[in-house]
This record gives structure tokens, C-alpha cells and sequence, in this order.
């Protein structure tokens, strides 16, 4: 089987201005047409390092796919490198120079400057790839029966290339098959659910493998098998969800807004979000799913209590006697913004995310979420310890869970 | 000078099911206390993989960082393969044995498993860091005057050793300096920048680098100097900032709505937003920030169009005569909502950010953005060509550039 690295080329990776995606989306993408990813190595702009890079992953791998340092700028050093490398010459190939002139005289509408038509130089040993969204061409170096290819490090015209030309010539180089089943838990932490499935995973055939993926307030269980046949992994993959089927939110491998809009659609109701303290974090989770506008009516982020009051319905007292963060204010929350809006079911958080804001009654963490339809409303303290955007997390995360439980039990 | 690597563990790395944030968390941190990061390679749950990473990371470095792979479950091989790596025998830690036990017993308030109190066995040739926020140790070897160090790969116990324990241990290791100094620009492309830059770029001191970080709709900029003293490197970064000022959003390494924050509260104004297409993106990004209560008041994601009559006061002739993705109901989204919630600024964006919903008309990507104050509205057309994420995240881009200009005209 034929196994590929990646390896990611900037100095921003090594100081850590930016997380890495790109290695994330090649290694789903390779995946999917049955290419395992044995390593991902990241280095800076810096020729020795790449040079060592290629050599150590061509020991191991049969692709190699590298990204970034492709720009028009002089710290951009990727294509000189590889060229040298592969012993080329730089030359002006005419379709991408045609491309780049095509892409700023009638898309961007402005002049190609000279910087951008030396985009259009490549080595002369390389086969290129257009880049459709952008100027720099991706490049396909082939060696001692292995195949390099560079792309541009800019994440949605790597994507677009990968994606467009990388993966469709890359497809059936491999005839075996990696699959993997993956579920999602919440509520269980990872020693309880191990416990569960202790006699599960020793019975595993030797092709059979299962991963744990540990996540803030949540669980995944990953099986994967090669070249195991569907019906056989789909029956494992079933043994091992009914073994902890208490905690189990999906068997499939999506997010929990993704689960919650299934749901919502399959009974053909809609909701309404009340914010404070998550600051339209929930609303943003719920509306990154495609389509979401057949369930998802909207949303009020009030960090005022002004506005609690005269958008939401809280009553001013309700928020004197208890303050807004509260189990009273979550409730008229939640059920202000169903009445208000007219929908099946509400959501609505009030807490202190921090740093600030806290108090000894009510320290930093402390959140209050709350459900409603017509079965009623369910609201629920939660404590967190985390940092702001870990406690924001969290609270969406616990909030969809016990919308997710209400749904199930109340339809 | 220390040179560190950076190790992370774990198949879900090589398939692409998460993506890697620890690496970058670790690097700035390691930057900030002067070490330099000069590789990182991810490896899968595999313990050939580990030490063969292991034996070549350590040939160019002196600190070696790893993470992952240290749960409880039968798929966590870390600690056992270090143990072996180092010629040790895993011994029960009775400190880490009573932290594990205080965890569960006090903090938890479940009892502490078998499973849990094996992570209490740790092996005897190295030096433990105990978790203040999970269950499995840090570890710390020493072979050949290298530092190797282990910690778990769940993010916020890694954060949480990192900052508490790994950072302050080796503060002081190299008496070098590397200082950065990054801006941010937008509405201006990498080969524009550069060309103005070309002669500040090769008049540059041998010890101050260059470099660019295009992202969508952004630019940064980052000037590296080594051993070069602030008063020096200041200059040469004010002479940079005032060649690109155009385009100039700030001279933090800052977000653009931090930027925002820090003005709005400069001038001690407020702000509204109502959001369609956006759906509470942007609102998150406001009140990601800490203290954006001082000046975000609340918002509106209203996805029907009821919504943008009820709550904020568009016309329903305006949204049958020109359609909820217009010029004109973006522009009553900004006055209605300004005048609703009473704020001195607001925001609206309404759009089609697909993939779904585009006609020939209003293609998708179509979005109107606007901008209202007591100085007046402004409403932008932008056409948008990226997948349904990446729309949302550029209109957002987009909408904050549009309110720091106008905040900056009218202040």
C-alpha cells in the first residue's frame, strides 16, 4: 500500500501564528480514497530544512504532499528549493502565465504586475497544477517512483486544488481499503466508557482497531479496519454502540448541531436561541450547518439587561431579586424568546464566562441553561473551570446535549 | 542557542479528524521565553513511529516536546514507549496516585477506578508534572543532554502544564533573544505590499527578517530580529507600518476585533449588530474579546424574515419590492436595530452564503453589508466565491473593516 507525508512549509507554523489546517484537510482527503498519512512534518522557509524534510519523508513515503511558501514575496523560497532539488531550470510555462493575466485582467479586474507574472515561472522537471482561485501554480515533481506535489499554502486554494486536481489523479493508487466508523459520546468520561468496552475491544479481530478521541465534553470512538468488508465492520461498529448506548449522541461522524438539526427537521419544528453570556456562539454552531434556516428561526445575544427585558420578556424584578445570571432569568429567557418568536422549541444561557465578572456567590463558571417547548422548561446549573473561550465551548456543547435529550424525550 | 521539536501523538492527527492547535500553542509559548522551534512532526499511535521521531528530532534539538497519548485507554502507548525509549520500568508515583485520588474523590465526587489509578504508574527514569486539571502526568527525561517532555494531548490540560509547569522550568535556557513584531493590513493583495516594501525589504539588517502572512481578506506582515535591541527593531517596524498605512489596521499582534474594541471604548460608544447570513459569527467574534460587555450592548440573528420586521423595524414593502438580500433591508437592518437597541453604532450584514439559496439574480456569495451612525449609513455589494465557512468568516472580515473606517472618518 502506498503511504504519503505531508510537509507544511512557513515560519509562521514555527512560532505559532497560525494552527495548522491545512495538514488536517490533505490527511481527510487522503483518507477517503484509501491513502494512509504516516507522518506530517512542519518546517520554516528555510531551504536546508525542506531539502531534509524531502529526504527523510521519501525514505518512508511513496507521495509526498507539501504546502506553502509558493507566494510571490521573498520569503517564499518553495519553488526555488525544489527546483534545485529536482534539478531544474525555471521557466515561464505560458497556460499558467495565461492563467495569472486571466485571473487579474477579469476576475480582479486590475493590471498583472511583473511580481505576478513570475508566478507563472516553473522548473522545467515538474508537471503544474492552475490554481483556479489563485496565482500560484501547484507543481508535480515524480522521483524514484515517488510523486511530490507542492500546492500553495493559502488555505481555500490549497483546498480547491486538492480537491479539483490532487485527489482525482491520486485516486486508485491504492486498491486497498481503509474505513473507519466513527460515534459520538457526551457525558461519560473515557476510563467509564473503556471499562464498558474492555471485552469488546480484546474480542477485535486483528484488523479491526479502535482509537478513543477525548474532546472537551465529549467522546469519540473511532474504528477502523483495512480492507475489512462493510457488513462486517458495520456489525462491530453496532455491538460497540450498543455498549454504551446511554451516552451516544451519533453514529455517524458529525457534529452535535449537525445531530440536533436532523432531529428538529425529521419532526419538522423550529427554535429560537436566547444568548447572554456565549455571545451568539450557540447561534453560530446552529447556522454553520447548510440549510440550517428550515429549523433555525434565530436569535437575541443580550448582554444588556435591558435588552432581557424588553426583547426577552425577563421581568425586571426577576433579575433585581436573582440577578441575571440565574436559574429565574434562564427560564424567562428561554421562554421569552419562544413566545416572542413563535417557536417549537427555545434555548437560552446566562452565566460568567471570564476572566472577570465573578463573584464569591457566583464565581467565574457558573452558568445556568435552560430548554423549553411545550413539555415545559428544564433548566440546569453548571460550574465550569476553564478558560473564557473553553467555558464558552462548553456551555454551547452541555446546552445542545440537554436540547438533544429533551427532544428525544419529549417527541 | 536551544533548538526545541515539537512531537504530537496520535492517528486522529493522520486521518484528519482533528486539527492540530496544540502544536501552535507550544510554539508561541516557546517563543515567547526565547526558544526557538525548529520542527514539528505529528505521528500516529504507533511505536515505531515514536522513538524513530524521537531519534531524529533529537539529533538537531535540544528540547523535545510531545503530546498526546497518555489517556487511560488501551490506544495510548506514549507512556509505555518512553519507558521502554529510556530503559525504565513503569513504577506506581504515590504524589501523582493521591493527586489522581483527590481528583476523583473531592473534585469529581465519583470514585477513582482501577483504570484511573494505573495513570498514577509512571516510569522510574523521569520526573513527573502533575495535572491540575485531568488525570495523566507530564513526564520529564533527560538523556544526552536533552530535555524531553511529555504531556497529554487534550488541549487545555496541555495549556494548562505548558503555562503552569513546562514555561517556567525552561525560562532562562537561552539568554538570546528572538523578538517579533507583526501588523495587520486589509484591502491590499501580497504582490502590492511587496512592491512597496522592495526597497525597505533589501535595505533590511542581516539580522531582521521579512515575512508575509496572507490570510483571506488579510495580510499580516512580521519583522523577526535576533539579538536586535527593541529601539532598533521599533524603528525599522514604524518605517514599515508608515510605507503601508493604507491598508494599515493595526500594530498589535492583534485581531481586527480587538482593534474595534480598543476604539470603541477610546471613544466610550456602544454597538448593536443584526446578522442574517452571518448567523451570530459576528457577534461571537465581538464578544470573544474579555470585557466586550463595555461596549457591545447586543444582537439580532434573524434568519426569517418576520424577524427583521418584528425586532428591527425593516419595512415589508422594502423586503417585497427589493428582497431580504438587498441594499435597502440591509440598510433598515442597521438604522432599525441602532435605533431599537439604542446604540451609537450597529452593523448589519444580509447575504447568501450558500451553497444553497443563490438565483441568477443574487448568486450566491451576493451579500450587503452596512454600517450606521449618528454620521449616517453606509451600505457595500460584495461578491463573495468561497465555500459556505469561509463566505461567512469574509463577510465578517469584511463588515469590521467597513466599521474601523467609519469609525475613523467620523471620530
Amino acid at each position: 500500500m502506498v503511504k504519503a507525508s505531508i510537509i507544511t512549509i512557513g515560519d509562521e507554523l514555527l512560532i505559532g501564528q497560525v494552527i495548522d489546517t491545512n495538514s488536517a484537510y490533505i490527511s481527510q482527503g487522503l483518507s477517503r480514497i484509501g491513502i494512509p498519512v504516516i507522518r506530517r512534518v512542519a518546517v520554516g522557509d528555510n531551504k536546508e530544512a525542506i531539502q531534509k524534510a524531502l529526504d527523510d519523508e521519501m525514505k518512508h513515503a511513496g507521495i509526498i504532499l507539501l504546502t506553502g511558501g509558493l507566494g510571490p514575496t521573498g520569503d517564499d523560497i518553495t519553488k526555488p528549493c525544489l527546483c534545485e532539488y529536482f534539478h531544474g531550470t525555471l521557466v515561464v510555462n505560458k497556460t499558467v502565465l495565461e492563467s495569472v493575466r486571466y485571473r487579474f485582467e477579469t476576475v480582479l479586474k486590475r493590471p498583472m504586475g511583473e511580481r505576478n507574472a513570475r508566478q507563472a515561472e516553473v522548473p522545467d522537471v515538474c508537471e503544474v497544477i492552475l490554481n483556479q482561485v489563485g496565482t500560484a501554480p501547484g507543481m508535480i515533481f515524480k522521483k524514484d517512483g515517488r510523486i511530490i506535489i507542492s500546492m500553495p499554502g493559502v488555505p481555500h486554494e490549497m483546498m480547491n486544488m486538492l480537491d479539483n486536481s490532487v485527489l482525482p489523479m491520486l485516486d486508485g493508487v491504492n486498491t486497498s481499503t481503509i474505513k473507519h466508523r466513527t460515534l459520538l459520546l457526551m457525558g461519560a468520561g473515557e476510563s467509564l466508557i473503556a471499562d464498558l468496552l474492555s471485552g469488546f475491544e480484546a474480542s477485535l479481530p486483528g484488523d479491526v482497531s479502535l482509537a478513543y478521541l477525548p474532546d472537551q465534553m465529549q467522546l469519540r470512538l473511532r474504528l477502523t479496519a483495512i480492507n475489512t468488508n462493510d457488513n462486517a465492520l458495520d456489525l462491530l461498529f453496532r455491538e460497540m454502540a450498543s455498549l454504551v448506548k446511554d451516552y451516544l449522541v451519533t453514529m455517524e461522524d458529525e457534529r452535535i448541531e449537525q445531530v440536533i438539526g436532523k432531529m428538529l427537521r425529521q419532526v419538522n419544528k423550529d427554535i429560537a436561541i436566547a444568548e447572554s453570556c456565549t455571545g451568539g456562539f450557540i447561534s453560530q454552531m446552529f447556522t454553520s450547518v447548510p440549510g440550517s434556516s428550515a429549523y433555525f428561526k434565530g436569535s437575541v445575544v443580550s448582554y444588556s439587561n435591558d435588552l432581557k427585558i424588553q426583547l426577552l420578556g425577563v421581568r425586571q424584578d426577576s433579575i433585581v431579586a436573582h440577578g441575571a445570571v440565574s436559574e429565574q432569568v434562564a427560564r424567562e429567557m428561554a421562554e421569552g424568546i419562544r413566545k416572542n418568536f413563535g417557536t417549537d422549541y427555545a434555548l437560552a444561557v446566562s452565566g460568567i464566562m471570564g476572566p472577570g465578572g465573578g463573584s464569591e456567590e457566583k464565581p467565574v463558571g457558573t452558568v445556568f441553561m435552560a430548554v423549553s417547548s411545550t413539555a415545559g422548561t428544564e433548566v440546569r446549573k453548571m460550574n465550569l473551570h476553564y478558560s473564557r473561550p473553553l467555558n464558552i465551548r462548553a456551555t454551547a456543547l452541555l446546552v445542545l446535549n440537554l436540547l438533544r435529550k429533551h427532544i428525544l424525550q419529549n417527541s
